[in-house]
């Protein structure tokens, strides 16, 4: 059996058996019933995912899984595919707004390159910390071909997988992130693919292209979907046609993290799409997931709605890397602490409601 | 002069002529422009806010202002007033919602007894840590008559101001917060006088009371009015006649604060009723504010349009003590850090948009 097929064997749904007695625990602490919201969600659905009633979050990690795009050739993004390796290099370094916001929060930045059309060994040093899973070297243009074989498209997944199994403990959380110059191209397409929805209503602005470049965009999407006929019924195939190397990867860190029994929290657009694809290859990993944020991109409603995921925060962010995976862990771990550590009504000598 | 026409007089509006310099910076940081969302504004804000290019948190404060309502008595909310002052302990012990967020995210917890039916005075050292400013033993019933004298409602404001004056300091940011069984009634009454929108669209069901208790609290607020007469274009009388003294406290927080050049992150429902008052009394005042949360309680919509801020936190929470504003600090200082901490475009050696 494959690590993919093993994975997908082995992963069971969350115990929602365990919600009751946890909300009966959050009921007793010195607070009105449910008046901490979501927080208190958060909580029952870590109880849920873990498997037990005493969960803990001793570990953040945000994955953020970088690969190149043949199809930015075709002006789809503001930036030039360089920009890839170069923000590659600015993860390792500490500069970009991943590793701020992972470092406000606690968490950890692991850099998976999965895909990138740029050879890092020859930097030597300079590429210190970067995790190599190298699967392709850019992905074909998808307006003229499929973005990988079947082949590599499971090796992309198995890459997450085997990041997932490399970091799994016990008290670990996981965010997604990706880094890919024209990846939100791929991932408006698998989204239309998966939902049979028109082109241009899951298609947005990505870094920020106008007016022009958007309508290319849509058309090359739309020609990169009749041109390879994905089968919507096969994920493996969608990702393999019109996807890319790290989103493969993002959907093989969910089902590794599922299999596992740890929380994974997507972060925007381009995870979503690898969350998406993961629970259409395994119904069960989408308990495992915390939608982290509402992207400003179009599309990543429809996704979301798919997944049956309703966003924590909403901040008009749309960068990626993990960004909103990073800010979102904390307010789940926030929920966590007012699980484990707020007194109980007896406890504290509080009345109870009337 | 008072200290509270002291105050008034000494606030100044934010200085908006920064902010298009702070975002030249932010637009030269390692991501496409503007896809930080919202983290860039709560960062533009603050460095209008405290009107330096390069402002800092170095320390944040959550201030929980307690006070008993006469009103209580009149079966409006689900807990007893016994409530308050037992809350209050368990604010100085750590076993409370807010000391759990506030620890979660770095800060500290300054509990201000403005107005409970309380002597915490004949606890000993078990009241160690508790400030005690108070101005009135519980308000009076505003079903039957005014909660407070004017003097009585000046003093409280005071209590407030002297508070933002202790704790001032270069790169504080407040954060504001409210104990007090019974406050929503007031909260409500206050924000139906100054809005002029009938009682029942503005009232909500607080710690959780039923369909009965909701319709004898929306009556209760309604007689409260008609009986009192307040005016509407002075805050002040509106805060004596339907009002509390820990909401009072909080407009003088605001107002201390504002003069001061600090932010203030209000908190949710009776936190943003302390905040109307403060910005009725100063337009200026509005400007060094934050909307942490979106609270679940009714009319909390209406006083966030009147103070023209969007809420940073939308997670069905309803708890006030401070819990939300807690939780919207730490994403302020995450703005803030993105745009002191980003690498540039320069810096990172990572090519601009075309």
């Amino acid at each position: 059996m494959s690590l993919l097929e093993e994975t997908l064997a082995s992963i069971s749904p969350v115990d929602e058996g365990l919600t009751g007695e946890a909300q009966l625990r959050l009921d007793d602490l010195t607070k009105p019933k449910g008046s901490l919201g979501r927080l208190e969600e958060f909580a029952r659905k870590l109880v849920s995912i873990t498997g037990t009633l005493k969960p803990k979050i001793d570990k953040k990690y945000i994955f953020t899984f970088a690969g190149d795009h043949g199809v930015a050739v075709e002006g789809v993004s503001a930036f030039p595919s360089e920009v890839t390796p170069q923000m590659v290099i600015n993860f390792l370094r500490g500069g970009a707004g991943i590793n701020v916001l992972a470092r406000h929060v606690g968490a950890e930045v692991v850099v998976v390159d999965v895909g990138v059309n740029f050879d890092f060994t020859s930097l030597g040093t300079e590429a210190k910390g970067l995790k190599i899973k190298k699967v392709v070297s850019g992905t074909g243009n998808i307006k003229t071909g499929p973005a990988m074989t079947r082949e590599e498209t499971v090796r992309a997944i198995e890459a997450g997988i085997e990041t997932a199994n490399e970091y799994a403990a016990e008290g670990a959380i996981f965010g997604t992130g990706d880094m890919g110059i024209a990846n939100t191209t791929p991932s408006s397409a698998i989204i239309a693919v998966l939902s049979g929805r028109p082109v241009e209503e899951v298609t947005g602005r990505g870094t920020g292209i106008d007016g022009e470049a958007f309508s290319r965009k849509v058309k090359v999407i739309e020609e990169a979907i009749s041109v390879n006929t994905p089968e919507p019924t096969d994920p493996v195939d969608v990702l393999a046609k019109v996807g890319g190397a790290e989103i493969a990867a993002i959907s093989g860190l969910v089902l590794g993290a599922a299999a596992r029994k740890i929380p994974v929290v997507v972060d925007g657009f381009i995870s979503t799409a690898g969350a998406l694809i993961a629970s259409e290859l395994s119904r069960e990993a989408g308990g495992y997931l915390f939608a982290a944020h509402r992207s400003v991109e179009r599309g990543h409603a429809v996704m979301l709605e798919r997944l049956g995921l309703k966003p924590i925060l909403d901040l008009d962010m749309r960068l990626g890397e993990g960004t909103g995976a990073a800010l979102a862990i904390s307010l789940i771990e926030a929920g966590l602490k007012i699980y484990s550590e707020m007194a109980t009504f007896s406890d504290a000598g509080v009345s109870e409601e009337n």
